[in-house]
C-alpha cells in the first residue's frame, strides 16, 4: 500500500503522523488532505529520510534547492557541499538536476547524504545516455526512458519531474504561439525536439499508466512538469501554457485513482498582475494538487538578482496558494550556481514563503514576526538573533560596524527610535 | 513663481520640459499632472540640478537611496563614495540623512557632488542641535526647527520630509494603540517625544503655513513624512497611521493652493495582503498626490536581507499606485549601510520598481523585457548586458564559471533549452 492509499483507507501511516508533527497540526488533517491529494508527503519506499516534509494546502510553504553537476562542470564533492548548505539554510528537499559525469553515483551519493527528500529529472539522464551512445536528444528512446525512471526509482529517488502534458496535442499548440523564448524548461525541450523531429508521441504520455505503475511500486511522487512553462514575460500565461496544465490536471486525477502521489510544476517568468491568475488556474485545473512553482520571475532583466525577481513572484504566488517554492540563485541564466549562491536563492525563497506565510494563517508565522519585533522594540540583540531568518548573517553584519551604545545600531545611535528619553 | 504655479498657469517652465524628454511623454501630460498634484519635479531654485527626474502618476517609477552619518559614523569620503555608487546605480535621488558630524557642511559636499535631487529631513539637524545644547530630544524647539528648514532650503535642498500630521489629535489616538513596535520613524519619534514631554503642538502642523512659505520661497517639494508608520507587520494598518494620512492628506491640498509642491510617504512593515488597501487608500487620502514608500517590508525577520523583503512589497505596492520607492539595503535593522550594501539596495528597489512598470504600462518597460528575452533566446550574451539591470554584475558572473562553449553557460552546457538541435 502506498502511503496516498494509507490516508485514502484511513490505516495509520508513521509518515502522516510525522508529518503533523512538523506542522504542528492534527494528524487528521494531513490524512484527510493526503487522501484527497491536497497534500503530498513525498518519500520512496526504499529511501531512508532523517526529515519528513509534507507539501500542500494548510502547510508550511516549503523550499526546494536544485543541485548537480552541468557537463561543463562535474565535481561531486562541490554538489555535496552545496547540499549541505542548502539544507543548513533551511531547504525542505533537493533536487539533483545533474548532467554531467557519473550520475548514478552522484545520485547515490546525493541520497546517502540528504537527511531531506530528493527530486530527480530522469529525461536529463536518458538525455545524456542518449547523447553518450552518439545519438541526438531527438532520438531519446522511450524504453531507456523507462529504464532510468525505474533505476532512479529502485535507488531511492523520492519525487521526479516527469513532464507528461507535452504530447502531440499541446505541441502542436505550442508550435502555433508566437513566443519569444519558446521551450525554456530543459526536460521540456528535449521531449518537444523528440515529438516534432520523429511525430512520436511523447513515451510519458503515452505510457503515463506505465509511469504510474512504476511511481506506485517504490511510492514515488510524481512532480507533473511544466514543459512549456513561459522563460520570459511576453510568453506567460500563453495558449500551450494553459493546454499543457489541462493535460496535467486530468492526470493528476489518474495518478490518485492509481494510488500515487502527485504534484503540479509551475512558471517561470509571470508579469506580477498575472501570478493570481495563473495561481488560481492551476489549482483549479490540477484539482488541488499541490504547486510547485519556480519563481515566477517578474521581470526578465535580473540576471545576477534572479533570487530577488523570483523572491517577489513567489512571496506573491505562495500568498495567493502556492504551496512549494523551486529556489533560484543569483547565478540564474548565468552560470552553475556555488555554494554561496545556493545558501542566498534559499534564504530568499523562504523568506518569500514565509512572508506567505503570515498572509496564509500559516500556525507560528505571524506569532515569529511578533517575536521578533518584541525584541527590537526592547533592543535585546541576541534574541533578535535568535527569532530572524539567518543568525550567523544577523551577527556579522552587526559585527562590521559595531555601535558606541550597545542596545542600539551604527544606523541611527543615540537617536534610535526605539528608545525612550 | 513655483513650478506648480507655472503649471497651473500654463506657463512654459523648463523643467516640465525636461521631465517630458526623460520620460518621453508629451509635455502637456506632465504640466497637466503637476498642476494637478499627481506630479512632482522636486528642484530647489538655488540647487543646480544636472538631471531632473519628475515623480508620479503615469510615470517610471523611481528610486531613492538613503545616505548620511550617524553619531557612531562620521565619514565625509565615505557618505560621497556612497552617494557616487548609488547614481551610478541607477538612483533618481538621495536624502542625506546624517546626524553626525558637521551636517551644514556634509549636505554642501552632497549638493554639489548630486546630479540628482537631494532630500533631507531638517528635524535631525534640529534633533543634534538640540543635543549639542546639553538638552534633551522633546526640548526641540519650534523656532531653531523652523531656522534649520530656512538655512537647508536656502543652501538647495529640493525636498524636505516634515512630518506635518503627527500633532496633539493624532499622538493621543497613537498612545492609546497597543503597538508591538511604537513609533519607528526617526524624525517620527523626536515629534511624539517633544509632544509626549511637553503637551505643546507640533511647530510643523501649527505652523504649516510658515512652513509652506519658506517651501514656496525656494521652491523645495515636501515629503510629508508618516511618523506613525508601522514599524512591524503587526502594527501595519492601524488607527493612528490612518489618522495621520488623513492629516497629511488635508495638508497637501493647503501645499496646493499655497504654491507647492507635496508627496506622501508610506509604510514601512506591511503584510502582503494588506498592501493593495495601503496604496489605494494613500492614494485617496492623499488626493493623489505622488506617494513615496519605504518599502513595504513583507516580513520582520529578514534583517540581513531586508532589500528583498522590501523589494517583494514595493513591487508590489508601485504594481498598485507608488511612484517612489525608498530603498532599503542589506544592512537595514543592523548598521549603517556601507558602498556595497547601497549598490544592492538601489539595484533590488530598481527591479521592484521596473516589475511594477511593466504592469503600469510604462512606456518601455516591457520592450526592455522583450529584448532582453530575444538576445537570451539568440543566445547573444553582449547583447544580454546591454539590456540586464546591472551590465557588470552581468558580466563578472558569468566569468567565474566560463562555459565551453561560448553560445551556452555552465548551468545547462550542451543541454541549454534555448538550442536547436
Amino acid at each position: 500500500m502506498t502511503l496516498i492509499e494509507d490516508a485514502q483507507n484511513k490505516k495509520a501511516n508513521g509518515l502522516i503522523k510525522r508529518a503533523s508533527e512538523a506542522e504542528n497540526l492534527d494528524e487528521e488533517f494531513i490524512r484527510a488532505g493526503t487522501a484527497g491529494g491536497s497534500i503530498v508527503i513525498p518519500k520512496n519506499v526504499n529511501r531512508k529520510l532523517r526529515k519528513i516534509v509534507a507539501v500542500g494546502k494548510g502547510l508550511k510553504t516549503k523550499v526546494n534547492a536544485n543541485i548537480g553537476t552541468s557537463p561543463d562542470h562535474i565535481d561531486i564533492v562541490g554538489e555535496l557541499a552545496k547540499l549541505d548548505a542548502a539544507v543548513k539554510a533551511g531547504a525542505d528537499a533537493v533536487m539533483d538536476l545533474s548532467t554531467g559525469g557519473d550520475l548514478k553515483q552522484i545520485r547515490k551519493e546525493i541520497l546517502e547524504a540528504s537527511p531531506v527528500q530528493v527530486g530527480t529529472v530522469p529525461v536529463y539522464e536518458a538525455a545524456c545516455k542518449t547523447i553518450a551512445k552518439g545519438k541526438k536528444i531527438s532520438e531519446i528512446d522511450g524504453e531507456l526512458l523507462f529504464d532510468v525512471i525505474e533505476e532512479q526509482s529502485q535507488q531511492g529517488v523520492d519525487f521526479i519531474t516527469v513532464h507528461c502534458g507535452i504530447n502531440k496535442d499541446t505541441v502542436e499548440i505550442l508550435n502555433r504561439q508566437k513566443r519569444l523564448a519558446g521551450v525554456v524548461s530543459r526536460g521540456g525541450s528535449f521531449l518537444v525536439k523528440c515529438i516534432n523531429a520523429t511525430g512520436k508521441e511523447n513515451p510519458l504520455f503515452e505510457n503515463y499508466d506505465r509511469l504510474l505503475k512504476i511511481a506506485k511500486k517504490y511510492d514515488v511522487t510524481l512532480s507533473l512538469g511544466d514543459g512549456f512553462r513561459p522563460g520570459c514575460a511576453f510568453d506567460a500565461s500563453d495558449g500551450s501554457q494553459l493546454a499543457e496544465l489541462s493535460v496535467l490536471g486530468e492526470l493528476v486525477l489518474r495518478a490518485r485513482k492509481a494510488g500515487v502521489q502527485s504534484m503540479i510544476e509551475g512558471p517561470g517568468h509571470v508579469p506580477l498582475n498575472q501570478i493570481e491568475a495563473n495561481v488560481t488556474i492551476a489549482k483549479r485545473l490540477g484539482h488541488g494538487a499541490p504547486l510547485y512553482f519556480l519563481g515566477p520571475l517578474v521581470t526578465d532583466i535580473g540576471a545576477g538578482y534572479d533570487h530577488i525577481t523570483s523572491a517577489i513572484g513567489s512571496a506573491l504566488a505562495a500568498a495567493y496558494g502556492v504551496d512549494f517554492i523551486c529556489y533560484v540563485t543569483p547565478a540564474e541564466h548565468l552560470r552553475l550556481p556555488d555554494v554561496g549562491d545556493v545558501r542566498e536563492g534559499v534564504i530568499a525563497a523562504r523568506l518569500a514563503g514565509h512572508a506567505a506565510d503570515i498572509v496564509k494563517g500559516v500556525k507560528g508565522a505571524s506569532e515569529r514576526d511578533a517575536e521578533m519585533s518584541k525584541w527590537r522594540k526592547a533592543r535585546n540583540w541576541e534574541k533578535q538573533k535568535e527569532f530572524c531568518i539567518d543568525p550567523v548573517k544577523f551577527a556579522r553584519e552587526r559585527e562590521k560596524l559595531p555601535p558606541q551604545q550597545e542596545d542600539v545600531c551604527t544606523m541611527c545611535g543615540e537617536f534610535c527610535a526605539m528608545r525612550d528619553e
